[in-house]
């Protein structure tokens, strides 16, 4: 575990078919070579980045194009990109490259590359394949597996969209020193998050290995075992239909953190970063239904603490908006909010709560107000 | 075979699950029972029809909203509504309707609107539940069948969408009273089709038994040995990627119509009379290759004319464009057009023809000029 030697590809078994997740320092460079080989077989490869990543890695996209592959870049940066208007461009530009249906489609960016990319992946030619080079730790452990994707309508998020499995993700963890420290912690959140939601081990390797940096020698490992944890639950419940557990396990410290991003506005706190302060109420929520053992608590606090993520709002937020927006967000049932709560460190349960004060008073104590 | 009475549904067997298709003359009062049923459920239910099909048949409409259902009109007829700006005004009123995952869309209508409201289904929410109630003759026997759905692109037609299969298709035969003289008949051209590439009896049932009309009593059945024989295909080559055979005979007669449409302009050919033309292509080549008894001529011609189908250019289009068209529809290897084929009437292969001059001749032959 403690080396940067290539780790054995992690096989994802969905749907009708497998693939494989490549996890090093070097696999931007096997994706090229992937790339170069469909080439050579008379298949298109077409690649979709953003402008900040076009400028942060100029001679991976040279390479690309040395290759013969088509790089298109979308027309804005961040969630924006997730727009109609950019899925038209995108399809648009597919046909103007000749892309028939044994074209191959690679996304080489963030979470909003991989949704938009992917599904236009899905939907172009009813369906060409997909192939994921994330470049963010929040993409390489969360979004690059499963197969969500999606663009943004004005009504809500992720609206539109296709369950649609990539071929192969070459996941280059040499990519992420171009990576702002704080999009980095933020990707850290979601790590931590698969370490209390089924992995202990995971977890106490990263209470003992300090804090995380994009060289550290253990992290493929750690990408790989994440990647890991999230194919097993969503090989379980591809499209979220398990009644109890199931994908929606994932969703650990989420209603905290969809109701904190929707009150500071989008754009505040990064996802990972309004996570990490739901993962605190998600295990505070535990203790307090008697579910989790209080002495749980300061190991929590103490791993997101260390890697540089909030473990309390940083502003103090209305307490009602808050208790609004998570009966906004759909997990509601007879009045009781549904929750992922901790029975231990590396085991949860899905699990309603309709103890509203309790709710209330753990935000206040995380720095909402009145 | 011989009276309207309901006929046994015909299943399809497809991908992960088979479904119904259910014909005859009430199907669309069954499919607002089944709006009904589901509103009952709490499941919600949502029509997509056109202007023209709005004002046709009110009261089916008012019997839909009676159940509850959200009935959505486009905002045009025709081709012109598939495109993406009709398929985001559909995707935001689904929100705006408060669609969940549970609710069901309906598409009430020809081959436009099943393909702009099933690619709305596959994607709203990355899929939702999907029934067809087809309005046309054509959309009965075909684009209802299969699971294509999908939207035009500026660069061109059907080029964004997904395979996406229904819940269940009630095709209502009595929809079929106020369909244009000019349309029953273009769909007929299909139904004539799925005789000639591999259902011979259907063929012969249609050389007995004059010219049909909507009313006609055996309409019911024939339709269902259409869909018969369509599913049996495409169940076979869902995907469409059998290398010969399987889904690409159901192109019989198509190499020659698609050219068609291509140089006379859309619109001027309705897409069956294209294939009506085609058709008599297609038959005329097997023969002129030695596959085909030419003695077989006569009664294609007769049962296409029989029908009010045309088995010539109605004008002279230029032969050169028509050539041009047939190699530019990407079914050309190593400068052969790969053509639909008849070795007996009821029995059809896929072959590539490199023999121009023929090809230019039969164009000659069936009205084109120099």
């Amino acid at each position: 575990m403690e080396n940067s030697s290539p780790l054995t590809p992690l096989a994802v078994a969905l749907g009708e078919r497998a693939y494989f997740i490549h996890i090093g320092p070097a696999q931007s460079a096997a994706a090229v070579d992937a790339a170069a080989s469909l080439l050579n077989g008379k298949r298109a490869a077409f690649i979709v980045t953003s402008p900040v990543l076009a400028a942060a890695h100029p001679a991976l996209f040279s390479a690309f194009r040395a290759a013969g592959a088509t790089v298109h870049t979308t027309s804005v940066d961040g969630e924006h990109a997730k727009r109609i208007g950019e899925l038209e461009r995108l399809w648009e530009a597919l046909a103007a490259a000749r892309m028939d249906r044994h074209g191959v489609v690679f996304a080489v960016g963030g979470g909003v590359i991989g949704d938009l990319a992917g599904f236009a992946a899905a939907s172009y030619l009813r369906g060409v394949d997909f192939i994921q080079v994330p470049t963010t730790l929040l993409a390489m452990v969360d979004s690059a597996v499963g197969g969500k994707t999606g663009i943004n309508l004005s009504a809500g998020k992720n609206l539109a969209g296709a369950f649609y499995q990539p071929r192969a993700v070459y996941a280059d963890t040499a990519l992420l020193a171009t990576l702002p420290p704080r999009e980095f912690a933020a990707g850290m959140a979601e790590v931590i998050k698969y370490g209390l939601l089924g992995d202990r081990a995971l977890f106490d390797q990263l209470a003992l290995a300090g804090r995380l940096s994009w060289d550290h020698p253990a992290l493929p490992d750690i990408i790989r075992r994440c990647c890991a944890s999230k194919a097993a639950i969503v090989s379980e419940d591809e499209r979220e239909t398990a009644p109890e557990g199931g994908r929606a396990l994932l969703n650990l410290g989420h209603t905290f953190a969809h109701a904190i991003e929707n009150v500071a506005g989008y754009g505040e706190y990064l996802h990972g970063e309004a996570v990490s302060v739901g993962l605190i109420l998600a295990t505070r929520l535990s203790a307090a239904l008697g579910l989790l053992d209080a002495s749980a608590l300061p190991a929590v606090e103490h791993l997101l603490g260390k890697n540089n993520l909030p473990v309390a709002l940083r502003k103090p937020l209305p307490v009602d908006a808050l208790m609004d927006a998570m009966r906004r967000d759909k997990k509601v049932r007879q009045g009781a909010l549904r929750f992922v709560l901790l029975r231990a460190l590396g085991e949860s349960i899905t699990q309603f709560v309709d103890d509203d004060a309790l709710v209330r008073r753990l935000w206040l104590e995380a720095g909402a107000g009145n």
